[in-house]
C-alpha cells in the first residue's frame, strides 16, 4: 500500500555530504558576485504566462512548464502561470516593472533554479541552477561593462578551486562585418552562417565548411571566412595585433574588442585568462555585440561553463525605454554534475565537522555543555543524544563526514577535560576543557 | 504593443537593498542550523503528483499547484507534477528514497520556497520561504531531540537581531490524558476539542468555552479543561512545579515535558526563553507528542513565528520502516513581511558598501586598480565606468546604499592617494593608497 518514493526525472538531488560541496561552491559564486558590486535579487519561480511568453516560437518557450492551482485545473481553465526557463526574461520584467525605483547603470546578480521540459538525458536537467550577472543602463551602456562582467566571471571561476579558465571573446557585429567582407550581405544570411560557425568546435572546421558550401556559398567565400574564424590570440598585445590584420571595414568593431581586452587588463585580470577567438559565435541571435565563452584549461572537453554577451535592448516587450545590457551566466547544475562525473569536485568542508559523543546518560549534561561551548565559538557541532558503544558512534560520525569526535565521558568529566579523536589521522588526545575551542579550531584549519 | 510587466499575485519581490537584509537574515538562519549540526539538503521544487499527493483531502493539498510541460498540456494530458506545498512531504520522500544511504538519527535543515494556491491577501503568500530542521530516526527517536530542535530554534531566532523570543511547549499526548480526566475519552472527540483549544489565543478563552459547551460538553468538564489550559510556567523549576499539579493519569506525559525542559537547560538555553503553555495545541493532527510555538517577546501580536513538534511516523506512505521525527519551522517570508510592516527589520549591511567614482577617462586605469585592490582584500566594491560630475556619482552611490565612495582622480593619482567620502557622516579624507584597505575596513566596521 506504499507509493514508491522517487525524485522527478531530470532533477539533481544530493546527499548531505555532496550538498555541502555544492552549497560551498554556490556560496563562493554568490560572494564573488557581491565583491564585484553585483547585488543579489530573487524573482518568483513562476511568472504570469502572458508576461513570460511574449516572444513566441523559441526553442526554450516550447520547453516551458505551465503551472495552475488545483482549483483552476478543476474549473477547466488554461494555466495562467509558467515556471521561468532562464533568469533573463525575469530580469527584463523586473527592470521594466521597477524601472523608476532602480539606479542605473543597474547591476544585479541572481542565483536561482530555472526549468526546461527537456527530454531527460545524462547531464541534461529539467531543473537547474543558473548564476547570472548583468549590467543594464538606459539608452546607452558603456562598453567598459563588457570587460567588467567578464573580469568578474573569471575571478569567480578561478576562486572555485576547479583549475584555471580561459574566457574567449568575440563580437557578433565584428563577425557581421567579416561576413560582408566575404560577400554575405543580408542580415538573415549572416545569422544563418553564424549559427553554423558556432558548430565549428563540435563538428570540426571541415564539416562546417562543407555545410556552408552545400548551402550555396562559394568555396572562396567559405575559405576566406574560415580563415577569419581561425583567428585567436591571448593577451592584450597579441589580441591587438591579431585584430589589426582584419579588413578595414571591421575597424571600428575591432577597436571595440581591443578596448574590452585592455579594460579587462586594467581590471586586474591575468592576461592568460582571456583570449580573442573569432570562432565563438553563440547561437543565440539575442546577442548583438560582445560574446563570451569560458572553458576549464585542463578540461576543455567539458565545453563552455560560463557564457554570455551584450544585447541591445533587454525589455522591449515590456517598456519603450531602451535598456541595453551585458551579462554572463554560469550553468551551475550542469557544471557540478560534470565535475562530479569527472572526479573533479573541489574538496569541500564537511557538512558538520565535529560530533560530540555520549558515553552514558550520566554524561549528558557535561557533553551538552561541551557542545554548547563549541557552538558558542562558531564551530558547527552535532551531539549524540543516546549513549552507545564508542566504536559505533565513531563509525556513524565518520559516515556523516565529521572530522573530529569529542568524547566527554566520566573520566574526562572528573578531570574537566575532553578527549578529541581525529577521524582522519586516527589519533586521540585529551585536552583541558579550557583549551578545547583552540584545539578544535587548529585541527579544523589543518594546522599541526 | 508592450505587455505590462507585473509579478504574479501572492509573491514577494524585493529591491536590492531589502533583498540584502532578507538574504542576510536567511544566511544567519542557515549558519545557525549548521552550527547545531543540521546539514542542509535541497529537494526539487516539484514532485511527482502521485508521490506528493498521497494523503487526500487536506486543506494544503487542495491548494496545490500542478505543473506540466507545454507538450503535455498540448497533448491534453493530466499534469503529473506538482509544486511542493511544504518541506515535510519532500523530506519524507527524501528519507524513504535514500534510507539506505543516510545515517540515523538523520538531521537535516532545508531552506526553500514552498507554494500554496491561497487567496491572496496582505501577508499571505502563494510563494514563501520555509526554514525547517528535523531529526528522524528509525523505530525510536530519543525525546532529547525534542529539546535539541527547540534549543536550536531559540538560539537562531535570538541571533536574528529582532529581539528576544519565548518558545512555548506543550505535549499533545499530555493533553489527551487531561481530556480523559474531564471525561472526553474518544480520540476523535479529543481531536475536535484540541482544535478548539488551539483557538484560545485568537478567540479568547470565553468564546472557546461557549463553543465547547454548545458542542455538548458539560460546563463542568469545560471548566476543568480550561483550568488545565490556563497552566503556564517559565523556567525549569516552575515548569516542574506546574506539571506536578496535574492529575496522576498524566504523570508519564508530564515527566516527558519536564525532561524536555531540563534537556533544553542543559543545552545552554536561557530559562527565560522557553515556557510551558498548555493552551498550545497546534491544529495539525500530524503532531503526536511535543508541540512548539514561538513568539517575539516585544511583539506577541505577530503570532507564532516558529512552530513544530513531534510526529510518530514521517513516511508511512512511502516505506514500511517506522520513522519517528521531531522538527520545527520558521515561516520566513511571512516573518520578513511582518517585520517590514512593523518597521522592525534589523539593520542590514549595504548590498554593496563601497563605490569607486570615475572623474575622467584618464583616471580609468587608476580607478580600476583601486577597485581591484579593495576586492582583493575581500571588500565588496562597485566601480563607475563612465565619468560624470562627482555630485551625481555620490548621489547615485547613496541611492544604491553604498556607505563609502572612493575618489581616485588626477590629483590623487599624482600623489598615489585616494579620497574616501563617508556618505553617512558627510566627511571626506585623503589617504595613501597603501592605507586604503585598512581605512575602508575600519570605516565599514564602524570603528572610529
Amino acid at each position: 500500500m506504499t507509493i514508491t518514493p522517487s525524485t522527478p526525472a531530470g532533477t539533481l538531488e544530493l546527499l548531505p555530504a555532496e550538498q555541502a560541496i555544492h552549497d560551498a561552491m554556490l556560496d563562493k559564486i554568490r560572494r564573488g558576485f557581491r565583491r564585484f558590486g553585483f547585488p543579489a535579487i530573487e524573482t518568483p519561480v513562476f511568472e504570469r504566462a502572458d508576461v513570460l511568453l511574449t516572444k513566441t516560437g523559441g526553442e526554450t518557450e516550447r520547453q516551458v512548464y505551465f503551472v495552475q492551482s488545483a482549483g483552476s485545473l478543476e474549473a477547466g481553465e488554461a494555466p495562467d502561470l509558467a515556471l521561468r526557463f532562464d533568469l533573463t526574461v525575469p530580469l527584463a520584467r523586473y527592470v521594466a516593472e521597477h524601472e523608476h525605483e532602480l539606479v542605473f547603470p543597474f547591476r544585479r546578480s541572481q542565483i536561482q533554479r530555472v526549468y526546461r521540459g527537456e527530454r531527460p538525458q545524462r547531464g541534461r536537467y529539467r531543473e537547474f541552477y543558473q548564476c547570472d550577472i548583468d549590467v543594464i543602463d538606459r539608452d546607452e551602456l558603456s562598453l567598459r561593462h563588457d570587460a567588467e562582467v567578464a573580469a568578474a566571471a573569471i575571478a569567480i571561476l578561478e576562486d572555485l578551486g576547479i583549475g584555471s579558465v580561459t574566457l574567449r571573446i568575440n563580437n557578433r557585429r565584428l563577425m557581421r562585418r567579416l561576413l560582408e567582407e566575404v560577400g554575405i550581405e543580408s542580415e538573415d544570411a549572416q545569422t544563418e552562417v553564424l549559427r553554423e560557425v558556432d558548430k565549428i568546435e563540435k563538428k570540426g572546421v571541415d564539416a562546417v565548411g562543407r555545410t556552408l558550401v552545400d548551402s550555396g556559398l562559394s568555396p572562396e567565400s567559405v575559405g576566406k571566412l574560415l580563415e577569419f574564424t581561425s583567428v585567436s590570440a591571448s593577451g592584450v598585445a597579441a589580441i591587438e595585433s591579431a585584430l589589426s590584420t582584419l579588413p578595414a571595414r571591421a575597424e571600428s568593431e575591432a577597436a571595440e574588442v581591443a578596448e574590452v581586452a585592455r579594460t579587462m587588463a586594467a581590471l586586474g585580470v591575468d592576461e592568460d585568462s582571456f583570449a580573442l577567438d573569432l570562432a565563438i559565435a553563440r547561437g543565440l541571435d539575442y546577442y548583438t555585440g560582445t560574446v563570451y565563452e569560458t572553458r576549464l584549461d585542463d578540461h576543455p572537453e567539458l565545453g563552455s561553463i560560463c557564457s554570455g554577451g551584450r544585447y541591445d535592448d533587454l525589455a522591449g516587450q515590456y517598456t519603450t525605454t531602451r535598456l541595453p545590457g551585458v551579462g554572463i551566466s554560469i550553468g551551475f547544475t550542469r557544471l557540478f554534475w560534470q565535475l562530479r562525473e569527472a572526479g573533479l569536485l573541489p574538496e569541500g568542508s564537511p557538512a558538520v565537522p565535529v560530533s560530540v559523543a555520549l558515553m552514558s546518560d550520566d554524561d549528558l549534561e557535561y557533553s551538552l555543555g561541551v557542545a554548547a561551548r563549541l557552538r558558542a565559538a562558531g564551530i558547527d557541532t552535532e551531539t549524540q543524544m543516546t549513549p552507545s558503544r564508542l566504536g559505533k558512534q565513531l563509525k556513524a560520525a565518520d559516515r556523516r563526514g565529521c572530522v573530529l569526535v569529542v568524547i566527554a565521558g566520566e573520566s574526562e568529566r572528573q578531570r574537566s577535560t575532553v578527549s578529541v579523536r581525529d577521524l582522519t589521522r586516527g589519533e586521540q588526545v585529551e585536552v583541558p576543557l579550557s583549551d578545547l575551542v583552540d584545539h578544535v579550531t587548529r585541527r579544523l584549519s589543518q594546522e599541526p
